[in-house]
């Protein structure tokens, strides 16, 4: 299914804060909106937010009454600053805007040039991460075995991409490649996308899906219902990959019980010029810790930490499962130098 | 503070569904009711359970209608079996219920002087666990230095027991010797007992806590912010520690991480009969997990577990911290043997 898609100057996608229970689609016409949406999660994951960022600047260009081309380039760098200060730990945002800004930066000809070009650009990320999804999905199903169970962790499923979803892609491969396989899915406090999103996708297409709490991964670790584990990224640098708040946790008990743990993300995902600790980890506000759904879950004025995000050093990493092949743990030193 | 009381036929104790936004104070008068708190965690904390089971079959005495001692005394057997099949992993359950039993069965006299004795027995129980806390606390407290961050999982504080605490007891001794110490409390889906009465606890005391979801614990250990972990138990076999799901992620993670990991409980949370494999964990009803305070967080009719504890094998347990000195890692060889 297509998750974001640009109807004539709007953008149509699914608000996934209201998932599982309501299914609200969106209508995006401004790069404020867009700015928003991001900002509050009703557009998420990595691979989708690169398309969502470039669909920002998409509208950004639709929506401007600049008639000369250096004014319509300052426009659209503005619109880019606006995005990408909405979320910043999550590299494809800076590489979608960029991207388009690039494109648009290499325009010679006029504002309607150059808005069409930018537009068409952001419809190309949109497509590639379609393409590169199938070819992920293709590349890590050979990983999973028939009757195996995959624990994953937070959404990295079509609902985190364009189309089809990185590892739920490499998932719904397998599936459609007829292994009978099985999932459990960490819940993922404190914004519950694996209670809310993953198994909902799942469940919709029919795979076989065992939600638990996030405390409970170790435990069935031990208990040997757990074959292999694969999650997303939101930025893989030189030494870690950076992905939803928890996955370091999960990264070690795999660790622990020998138990294959892979990363699969497009290379847009990656940031080889940097190290872990260079990178600013999204502190997000108390209340989603303190309230769920609206509800009242701690005393009054508590003192709360709420990252968004941790790094797993690469040595917990079994595979990066990437669009071209997978980057096993031995070839890390070729990947640490870029040679991906 | 007192957690639970006993006055004049009825049992005092704090409805902890309840906490932290209301203070609703629960006047238990029958068996049936104390059943059903114990059941529903009204009432919860092993070994807080232990006083409660042992009240509640103090109630079935005060109430009993009957005239001979054998009569009564089957009608307090039966009492004891619905107080049991609450909870069927928490030993302190089954102890609490025995030993009022044996005290009953150990009375010669009338029905009136075995009431008397039942009654008494199970103020007794209480008497003694405000007292062994105390001492966990003091024997605990040497383990903590001025400026340390203890990580605790779930609620063994104050509300978990009759008085002070296990875990939170020697954090608390360690606070009123006047270190200057921070807790970070795990949330502990499903049921959040961190958040909700551990933060609570701390908050009303004054020692500085800061709320986290269960996984962030690998994260903050990451980071050193951590230096030692201390938690509870429901119960300690031979070469396990059971305790709130999500225990033995935690401990894992510490392991990892180095970090010093206790336990802290009273003598009657050991069951040194058996092994952890031989202990039934309580599958607790889905709706825990797929609903929070009423709220829906996951598609309807989605396949869930959620077993209430998990075991901790020895090998990751730096020390068990009991009322009557530290057991050592390397004196877990008597410990198994039964000499504690």
């Amino acid at each position: 299914m297509r998750m974001i898609k640009w109807q004539n100057g709007t953008v149509i996608t699914p608000d996934q804060t209201k998932l599982p229970l309501q299914e609200v689609t969106l209508e995006i016409k401004t790069v404020e909106q867009m700015a928003e949406a991001i900002k509050n999660l009703r557009v998420r994951g990595a691979p989708l937010l690169g398309a969502a960022a470039s669909f920002g600047i998409a509208l950004a260009a639709y929506n401007s009454k600049e008639k000369d081309t250096p004014k319509l380039l300052a426009e659209l760098e503005t619109a880019g600053i606006v995005i990408k200060r909405q979320r910043p730990t999550a590299v494809n945002l800076f590489w979608g805007v960029d991207r388009v800004l690039n494109k648009a930066k290499s325009v010679s000809g006029s504002v309607e040039e150059l808005k069409a070009a930018v537009i068409l650009e952001a419809q190309k990320i949109a497509d590639e991460d379609a393409a590169q999804n199938r070819a992920i999905g293709k590349n890590g199903s050979v990983l999973i075995k028939d009757g195996d169970t995959i624990l994953t962790h937070c959404n990295a499923g079509e609902l985190a991409t364009v189309e089809y979803g990185t590892a739920l892609g490499v998932v719904r491969a397998a599936w459609e490649e007829g292994k009978k396989i099985k999932v459990i899915a960490d819940e993922t406090r404190p914004l519950l996308q694996g209670a809310r999103l993953t198994a909902y996708e799942l469940k919709r297409e029919g795979i076989p899906v065992t939600l638990i709490t996030d405390n409970m991964a170790g435990y069935v670790m031990s208990k040997g219902l757990v074959n292999l584990v694969i999650v997303g990224a939101d930025r893989i640098v030189q030494d870690a990959v950076f992905n939803k708040i928890g996955t370091y946790s999960v990264a070690v008990l795999a660790h622990e019980h020998k138990i294959p743990f892979y990363v699969a993300a497009p290379k847009s995902t990656f940031d080889l010029t940097r190290k872990a600790a260079a990178v600013e980890v999204e502190e997000r506000k108390p209340e989603e810790v303190t309230h769920i759904g609206g509800v009242q879950i701690a005393p009054n004025g508590v003192n709360v930490m709420n990252p968004s995000f941790d790094p797993t050093p690469l040595k917990y990493v079994t595979g990066i499962i990437t669009e071209s092949r997978v980057i096993y743990s031995k070839d890390f030193g070729d990947f640490r130098k870029g040679k991906v």
